[in-house]
């Protein structure tokens, strides 16, 4: 029988979502959205990525929009970070727990960071001794990739097994799982979670799904019954990977939490406000097509539609 | 662990999907559908729907559309009945095997078909009746709004296994668990397909799952590790309830074909040629809104992707 024990859910539509915007959503819109998505009920918001802004543009503004969001009670406030001039630059913007990235896959890392994946772990080693001088610094590792690669296609178990062995030597004891291009299947789903927390005990792992090919809903309840508790998912289903080609829509938020209330789990999460964050998204947003379905058809019984 | 065993996938596309549409779709195009459907390796086919012309006017070519496509090996082609008109025309058009729909929410029956379940259970006998003058016909019961209900929202478990017991009585021994609106969650969908399949061991089920919300391949990957081995789903996504305000959307063979084959679960259909066949509705039918998931972002690898 499916567990009934409470989830976290992620908002990462402020940072996954919006990187892949052409056009730059202003510093007020952003620092609204944040504050909505915390109204609603999610405790933990990445709120953005400290990249070059050459890289991408639309977090120009982050130290600003960090200023903004600041001191939102009950909230974790989370940032991405490439490298370790970026997680200096989220400390120094006050954020305390910082999302450091890098693919499994060699080819994709390469696209993404420029880097190879032992280079990001190198980078990673950096960023742990600076974290030392931040008395409640906290890392998590984003493994992108996990469950399939646009360029090489198949992701091999071992090598996730050996990356979580790697990096849970330099101190880390937080990852999630991400299928940054939507090709993971529920069976996969199973077999790389389970393996990942029986081996790895000491280690708290989130996932990260993408509904590319549909299956975002029924990678999350594979997860979910082989014992994952924490799912990143994106407002609306904003987002993608910008060097990902096809990669497009993370599980939206509002889908997530309507599956896990449907199910009697709690999110913690009040759907109605949510919608209407989904629905401020479509405001300041009018030309993005909103992918999520719960903002197709609304909620049983005729509530929350917020389009057609 | 998520089981192995081979799937049936059932196409309800020409039926279900068709039944929506404003634009009549010409019988030659109907025809060559189920053609297609057919060379895709789909083993089992609802061609249409034995109503009158005036509620769904898309059905009046109906004997035609038999007339093109009987015959073709290895296929079982099926067709709706709501009645013992329906079912009369359809064993004459020379189809074996029929599916006799009616909802366990009365509200919802009353308004699809404008009869109770009860007169829709005398209108059942009365079919049954008629199908032992054809040696070879098999009737599958059709339990529309198992998982709730558009009118009533919620349906009580007890109602929909009264029912079962209600057409088992008659001597149906094969009936499908429809969310016909998409309210369903994998959590209800697990509880009520162990439940039927615990309670009935002599009844073979399947399942029939609406993408409305999201949830569509996340139920139907529960019903598949509660047992469940038939599944339906509509090519293209096309399709919903023309009765049902705010629900759209089938869940379309091409993304279950797509699961299923990814977690290793044998389906016998050739997902390259399905995807020919959602390209082919995308050219006959371009004012259709086609949902599938695969349709947009294409196999993983780059193949695939109908538009976009």
């Amino acid at each position: 029988m499916i567990p009934k024990d409470p989830v976290q859910v992620v908002e990462v539509g402020p940072r996954d979502g919006l990187q892949n915007l052409n056009d730059y959503v202003e510093t007020e819109k952003k620092i609204s959205l944040i504050r909505r998505l915390a109204d609603s009920g999610l405790k933990e918001i990445e709120v953005g990525s400290f990249v070059h802004p050459k890289a991408i543009p639309q977090f120009r503004d982050m130290k600003e929009v960090v200023d903004g969001v600041m001191g939102l009670e009950g909230v974790r406030l989370t940032a991405l970070v490439p490298n370790l001039k970026g997680a200096q630059n989220a400390f120094q913007s006050g954020i305390r727990r910082i999302i450091f990235v890098f693919s499994i896959s060699r080819s994709h890392n390469l696209n993404n960071v420029r880097r190879t994946p032992e280079e990001s772990l190198e980078e990673l080693k950096k960023i742990k001794e600076l974290s030392s001088s931040y008395p409640e610094a906290e890392i998590r590792v984003d493994l992108a990739t996990t469950f399939g690669c646009p360029f090489e296609i198949k992701v091999r178990k071992d090598d996730v097994l050996d990356y979580i062995e790697r990096v849970k030597e330099l101190g880390i004891r937080e990852m999630t799982l991400c299928d940054t291009v939507g090709f993971g299947n529920p069976r996969q789903v199973t077999d790389i979670t389970t393996t990942s927390m029986q081996s790895f005990p000491e280690i708290t792992f989130g996932a990260h799904f993408h509904d590319t090919r549909g299956l975002g809903l029924a990678n999350a309840l594979a997860a979910y019954e082989s014992g994952i508790r924490s799912f990143d998912s994106s407002i609306a289903g904003l987002g993608g990977c910008p060097f990902a080609p096809g990669a497009s829509g993370n599980v939206a938020t509002e889908d997530m939490v309507f599956m896990f209330n449907e199910m009697g789990v709690e999110t913690g999460v009040d759907l109605d406000r949510l919608i209407g964050v989904s629905r401020y998204l479509s405001d300041i947003l009018p030309d993005v097509n909103l992918t999520s379905a719960l903002s197709r058809a609304g909620l049983p019984g005729g509530g929350g539609a917020v389009s057609q």
